[in-house]
């Protein structure tokens, strides 16, 4: 069976990323024999072995102040829902107990245009090509239906909460993850509420049904002088919450660009549990190649998870120029897939038991000092 | 007058770095005109106007939450105290305010031998040479006295309160320091302290006394199978305290090497008004050429100060054999100066005036969510 890592890469130019797939060894899930009514909690239970020897004595003694580091306490990595039970196989009176944690993400880099109609029906067909190609989880890019100016979001806005004709770009959405069975992690459209507008990302399950909206919490306010000035602010409202959602294919943490900024976002979502962050953005010429790739391996390698971002194609007559270089992030911080400036589709497997192994090398969830610093989900404590 | 920036690099691969220092605009503290007496804050009422301009009426509402982000709220960044008044200046009835917040560090990469004595002797030469290239911060690498095996740690450990003969390393530090009138972060040593051992790190101000002294506080415990297995805890102790230390070239956090791991600790040092962070480390053939850079350079693009590391220099023919590459790194994330992996004195210049520059263009400070995730430093709250 060919390598995971290694049929991940399309274009990869980063010489860390080449020597991590150098050194990446078979993960288990590859072996050739698989097991059916694999217990939920295997993996879990595999890897706590690992990570609590009887040598480690430091580590065991700093448990529980490791889990004062997340209040409230962060939260097992879930068993994704994707595990299948393929077939089951003696050898040797050995049982081999293994499980296909692995599926294809799609990131439709698009060329965005003036042209709404035109945008959702390009949306829609680069959707289909992905699903054609085996992709279980598409992500699109921020704003793909509409320009990215200050002076288009009212104009583009759509009434999500009321869908059907008030919302023709979500309406594709839903109709094509039904259609095609997947998830859908829909970018961003600028969103009308009342009187408010949001950058919104909207979250399509394989039945078509809306699981999740984002709405950008970070709100991309800059002043690099000479280079770059935005204020979203001037017309967007910043969203009240954050969002993880469980999908088919994992638990899936929202950010919308800026949002990758703030790292204490994604270290929240990692606290419950997330497999995955998805991050459609539309970084510039000025911040994308400073800080575009730096801050997706940031994330990836600080939480342990994977990051998956989706950049609009770039127009260089635009007003607003973007970066492109969508990107899928492995749980070491490395570049397992991206692309140019151009309009493309990345089609890329993740493998969840990936983030067990990795985990297990670096225990960085046994090792936080919580007698000498905190991060607080206010949103889930208050909920407790 | 040169670039302050351009006139850092030594050795630069990086095209995100080559980007940035083709962008960089010349900081005001490199104008030929110069102001005696400049108030103390007067660096920070500048760029509050910045960063409330009337149209960030977002940023504006979010005031009180961001500073609700951090617990207790984040300290503004003290004016570094080596301000020099040069002479003033009046031109054409305008008064140029300019401040001089340059100085130069120096990173010894250094060998590092079983010969206890010769490697003291060996770094204080170093030391020395990098004081007459100017460097008024001198960083050594972590364990920098000894091999770096956990059978070496208890033979070559010191009594540092102790000092004088118990303690030929530091003696050798704080006497340098004095003659130099340098400031010194040394480092590294294996320290003991009743029946503990520590690995701590020393800073030692002009005068040649002992300012802080940091114990490594997350103790590096790995094992990535067939790649590097290794357990401090099976000897060391873990540190009890973030260290952050006022010194003749700013407040400076502390951390040891795998401390950089944990970005909790660079956000707690940040909040206390940190303008550099540094990491003497030994990362290995494994982690350093996948996590070495990226931890520095997240470190700093997210807390917006200076990062700055030190390694030993490479042995292959050692039980551990460190990755090299010691590294300053500026508050955009960008790499400044760096070496290879054999014995090197790197000197690169640091400006602090571009701290408050960076956080004029990407105020993250006054973005954060304090409604909806919150870091707790919980010394610095009991402390209150």
């Amino acid at each position: 069976m060919k390598s995971a890592v290694s049929s991940l890469v399309r274009s990869n130019n980063s010489p860390i990323s080449r020597t991590l797939l150098y050194h990446s060894s078979k993960p288990i899930s590859q072996s050739p024999f698989f097991l059916s009514n694999i217990p939920k909690n295997l993996f879990n239970q595999r890897y706590q072995k690992l990570q609590f020897s009887p040598n480690s004595t430091s580590i065991m003694a700093s448990l529980s102040k490791s889990e004062q580091a997340r209040e409230p306490p962060a939260l097992p990595l879930p068993s994704p829902p994707l595990t299948k039970a393929i077939s089951f196989f003696f050898f040797c009176l050995f049982i081999c107990f293994i499980v296909a944690l692995i599926f294809k993400i799609g990131l439709c880099q698009l060329s965005v245009t003036p042209d709404k109609e035109r945008n959702i029906k390009h949306a829609r067909k680069a959707i289909e090509e992905a699903g054609q190609k085996g992709a279980q989880l598409v992500l699109l890019p921020e704003i793909w239906n509409s320009p990215y100016s200050n002076d288009s979001f009212p104009v583009y806005a759509e009434d999500i909460d009321a869908g059907g004709d008030a919302s023709p770009s979500t309406a594709m959405l839903s109709e094509v993850a039904s259609r095609l069975k997947i998830t859908i992690v829909g970018g961003s459209i600028p969103e009308r509420c009342g009187d408010k507008l949001y950058n919104t990302c909207c979250v399509f399950g394989t039945d078509g049904k809306l699981k999740a909206k984002h709405r950008k919490i970070h709100l991309f306010d800059i002043d690099i002088p000479g280079k770059i000035t935005f204020m979203e602010s001037k017309t967007l409202t910043a969203g009240e919450t954050p969002t993880v959602v469980d999908t088919g294919v994992g638990r899936i943490g929202i950010g919308i660009c800026y949002d990758i900024r703030f790292t204490e976002l994604a270290m929240i979502y990692a606290a419950r549990g997330a497999h995955l962050i998805c991050y459609p953005g539309a970084f510039n010429m000025t911040t994308g190649p400073l800080h575009w790739e730096l801050s997706q391996r940031a994330r990836a390698m600080d939480n342990q998870l994977y990051v998956a971002t989706c950049s609009p194609a770039r127009d260089p007559g635009a007003g607003y120029v973007a970066w492109g270089h969508s990107t899928l992030v492995g749980p070491f911080g490395e570049v397992l897939a991206t692309t140019e400036h151009e309009e493309d589709i990345i089609i890329a497997e993740i493998d969840y038991s990936i983030l067990e192994q990795r985990r297990a090398s670096l225990p960085f969830t046994k090792q936080r000092r919580g007698d000498l610093y905190k991060l607080v989900d206010i949103q889930r404590l208050n909920s407790h």
